[in-house]
Order: C-alpha cells, then structure tokens, then sequence
C-alpha cells in the first residue's frame, strides 16, 4: 500500500505496527550573518490581489543554517541518537521513505529503538539557501533526470533511462513512477557551501550531544570532518559510499571512534566509483595505521547484490539497514 | 526544555505524554517534465578530493514537485486529513515547532487524534526548487533579519528589531535567540510559481483524498482556489491570516466547503493588513451571498491579544489553536 493515499489514512500500513514516540519535533542549528549594502529598494506583490510591499535587499541575511527534525522512540535501545546525514543534491527525505512508498531507514532505525535525528544539508531542503552569490559563491547545480539514473549505477550506461533497462538484478526501484519519486526528491547541488555545512553539522553534534552519525556519499566528507573537528562527540560513524574522505593529517582524532563503510554492487564496472572507493580504502588503511578501526563491507562479497548508490532506497534496503544494525550492536551502542 | 538537547533525547518534553502513530513516512507529488536544450556540458568536481564528472546540463529535468510529510495517529479522532499549508518565505517547519522550542500546531493538532499532512509548497523546503529561470521565471525573495520582524507586526516599526522593542503585549518569541531561530526558518519566496504550486496541491488533494485544509498567510490563495477546483476534497477550510483571496467569479464551488478566517491583533495600525483583511472580508461576503459559510474570527474580539501574523508560533499558539480545534469540532469533523 502506497503512504498517503486515501486508504492508507485509515489503517497502518499492511504488516506495520504502530510506532510510539516520547518525543518528536524539529529545529535549526547554526548560521552566521551576511551584511548586503548599495542595493535598491524594489516594490514586490507578494501575493496576486494582495498588497505591494516595498522590499529594501540592504541589510543583515541568516545564512548556513540547518535544519533538523527528530523521533524520539519508546522504549529507547540505542544508546545514543543517531543522526542521519544525507547526500549531495538531495535532503533528509533520503532516509524517510524509498521512491516505491516503502519505510526507509528511519523507520528501520527508529523500530529498532534508535533517537533518530534527519537534517537538511545547508543550503538544501528546509535548510534554506541564500541566493546572495557574495555569501557562498559558485552556482548550484540541478540534474536531468537522467543523469542520477546513469550515474547512481542503477542504468546499464548512457541512454539506459530512455531504454528503461538497468544494469543486471538492479535492486533500485527504477520503474517509471518510483524513479519519478526520486527524482522529485533531488534538489540543487551546492559545491561551494562545504564550509558553512560543516559548522552547522559541528553546531548540530554540539546540541543533541554524543551521537551515532550514519552519512550517505557527499556526507562522506562531512561526516569524517566533523568527527575529526568533534570525536568526543562522535561515537561511531556509518559511512554509505562515501564520495569523498576526511583530513588525512588528522587521522589520529579517529582512533576511538569505531567505523563501518558500506560500498554496493557493480563499482569494478563504474567510470567513477573504483577510483572513488579507492581513496576511501587508502583512508581507511591511514586511520587504521593510526591506532583506528575501519570495518569496510563490500555487500557482493556478504552475497547482498544488485545495490545501487542509494542502497537505502534499493528494495533489499532493510538487508543492508539490517547489517548496520547488527554492526552497530556488536559495538555495545544498541542494549 | 528545548528539544533537541541532550536531556531531551533521554525524555519526553516535560509534561508532554507520548504519541503513537499507526503509521508516518512523507512523499512527493505533482510536477512537470522542462527540457533544456543547446547548453554546453561542463565538468563537476562534486566533493573535494572525489572524482570530476562531466554534467550535460542539456535534457529533461522535473520541475514542480512537492514535499508532504504524514503522521497518523492512533487512536484517530479527526474525520479526515488535516492539511497545513505554509506561507510564503517559509515551509512547512511554520507549523512543526515554535521560535521558542515549544510543541507545534503539528503536535496540538496530532495530539488531537487528527492526521496531519505538513507539505513544503513548490520550489520551498525539501520540495526543491529548479533554478532554471525560463521554467518558472523571476527572481525569488529573500529576506533580511529586519523584514519579518517589522513585516509580521512583532516589532513597533522601522528600527524596532535594533531596538529590541515589540508591539505593546505582543505574544511573538521575540527575544534574540528565538527570532534567530524563526529567521533560519526562512527560505527564498517565489512569486512567480503560482501555477505550479496550485496544482501541486491539486495533486496533492487528489492523492490525500477528502481533507480538511489549514493555510497561512500566502497560502490563503492556493487554499481557496484549491477549494474552488476541488470542492469534493475540501471538507472544511481555515484560513491563518490569508493573504490573498480565491477567484470571485467561482464563489459559488464554496458553498458547501464551510470556512474559518482567523486574524491577529494589531491589524488597524498596520500600513498593509488593513486593506488586506477587507479584502478577504469582501470575498468572504461574496462566498456567503453564493450561499456558503464563512466565520471570520478577529482574536482581539474574543479577548485573545497580542498576536502577529505568525500566531501559531506565539506564545497562546494553543489558546488560538484550541479555538481551531472548536470550531472544527462545532462541523462535526472531530469525533
């Protein structure tokens, strides 16, 4: 049954019991002020029939804030919440459902008796963004709806949407209606704003306190970075294909904080991805020679195949979320 | 206690009784293929340090979406779907939580055994935004730190916020650290995408099914022409301080949809919301002489003062939301 259509407001979903939270709301964490001066005033009708309001673009902006929203569960099993990090040109919604209407992994986690907080990257989402160039400079990037089909390995190489074929057992939901969803998920794709994501992710681990951070691809980066800026406040780290590493100077902060990396099926054939999960391994070996623990799980050789990049989305998603769970438990972090 | 602290992972809000929910996920709805054509390709280096990849900016992208996040609750006592419908410069985040970090109109109405739909209008929040000028056109809004707190009647005039002084009795969150909050909420507003977010919330009805719809501000105008083109899944409209009004030559479609309008405190000496609220006044006088129902509410009249346009965050947001809840309760739409 699809969420949110009519029949399902009336019933829980086929199999599903309820959930009940302790607590749950949203907030923002962290900005900073942006000063824009010798600007023209200009009348705006803000609304059609409404009324003109002079606009005056001069003055102090919020920008790089990020936005947070949590489930508190219970009875609460994990030991800490974990927080969840999404990718690069999408938001939370990664983890919140999957483009076939299935649960994603916050309701995996949260079953599970995980505090799960899911953020918008700066700039994404409900985050914001600040369409001041002089505040963040560059310009975002927004893709066909082809490019994440070919490029997320779920198509079989170029022309592989238009040809609705996949790449051999693909678990990513890549029917017509299902990748639509996913792709209505995708927002711009900021790549000059890693500064100002990365103070708010710092201000987020400020405020919730010692946590779990499980991150997805771009998040790679953010998630090592924050933890090498804060490992105190970093008890372990999931890392889902991350695209890019952390601080190779500063491998060291790592040594106690436990971490799993997750890589799905057909990198070896990939344009991009051997390169990729190479630097990640060369990272990996780094912080181990620094007295760390990098566990990395290549699903092929567990025999979970056919997962794209956004495995989380894949239809065996919760095989993988299961695996990270188990992983997760084996620490000690899940009573 | 603010949520999102540590202590607040560990317990509920203080006095705040649990919630359980039959089920909660969000989706996506509605938008339009755009082509673009004759752009020049570019290389994309996506993460620091990860691989360059070539981005043809040329080919079909989804534009329009929107973002519905849903909680049900269990036990249900509310008839139908409550939709909330943010306004302009904001998402959804308006009705999750409040500046100051108490419970949302999210949590009151949920509380209330009503299934709550919160959804980000077109090209805001997680419902994103295409940055292709010639789709949607115009240049979209975003605010200084002093706009909303002059605009919104918090603070007494020009200069207020620098003076830290409000409106006499003024109910808004207004000190530093709560109004920072309130400004992270806000997002770049589009005046250009009426078209499409209408009928991202046509699509949205459509796939809810009948529902009662909640709208601020902005909203006001996509709430009312929702109902006109959709009366069958509109069973009962509440108007936050709407804006805008819907089309006077389709008066007649709400006739059977009845209606709330509620309006703050401090309207008469506002340079703007005097002329606004006559405006909704005339197209509520219309809407009656076609033979339907409207109730108008001005809060200052039933002895609740002090409230600026964003009443659902101010400190009586309960007092106004009770009222809500009464009113919806009084159409037999709570059982």
């Amino acid at each position: 049954m699809v969420p949110g259509t009519a029949p399902a407001v009336a019933a829980p979903a086929a199999g599903r019991a309820p959930i009940t939270l302790a607590e749950f709301g949203s907030f923002h964490v962290g900005g900073r002020d942006f000063v824009v001066s010798g600007q023209p005033t200009r009348e705006v009708l803000f609304s059609p029939g409404g009324q003109p309001a002079r606009v005056d673009p001069n003055g102090t902006y919020l920008v790089g804030g990020m936005y947070a929203g949590y489930m508190i569960p219970a009875p609460q099993r994990g030991r800490f919440p974990l927080l969840m990090w999404h990718g690069g040109g999408l938001t939370g919604v990664t983890w919140e459902t999957t483009p076939d209407g299935r649960e994603g992994w916050q309701h995996f986690f949260l079953r599970r008796g995980w505090p799960v907080y899911v953020s918008d990257a700066v700039e994404r989402g409900r985050s914001g963004w600040t369409m001041i160039p002089e505040a963040t400079g560059g310009q975002p990037i927004f893709l066909t709806e082809d490019n994440p089909y070919e490029r997320f390995r779920i198509g079989d190489g170029p022309g592989s949407r238009a040809r609705g074929t996949t790449l051999p057992g693909n678990q990513f939901p890549a029917d017509g209606d299902s990748y639509r969803n996913f792709m209505r998920q995708n927002v711009p794709r900021f790549t000059t704003t890693d500064e100002l994501t990365l103070e708010a992710y710092g201000a987020l681990l400020d405020r919730v306190g010692p946590s779990v951070v499980m991150v997805h691809s771009q998040g790679g980066f953010f998630g090592w970075r924050a933890a090498q800026e804060r490992p105190d406040k970093v008890r372990a780290l999931v890392l889902v294909e991350p695209a890019a590493v952390g601080d190779l100077a500063k491998v060291a902060a790592l040594k106690d904080v436990p971490m799993l990396v997750l890589y799905g099926d057909y990198i070896d054939g990939d344009a991009r991805w051997p390169a990729i999960r190479a630097s990640g391994m060369r990272f990996a070996e780094a912080v181990r020679a620094a007295g760390g623990s990098v566990d990395v799980v290549n699903l092929p050789e567990r025999g979970i195949r056919g997962n794209s990049h956004m495995m989380m989305m894949d239809r065996n998603s919760d095989t993988v979320a299961g695996l990270v769970q188990e992983w997760l438990a084996g620490k000690g972090l899940w009573a």
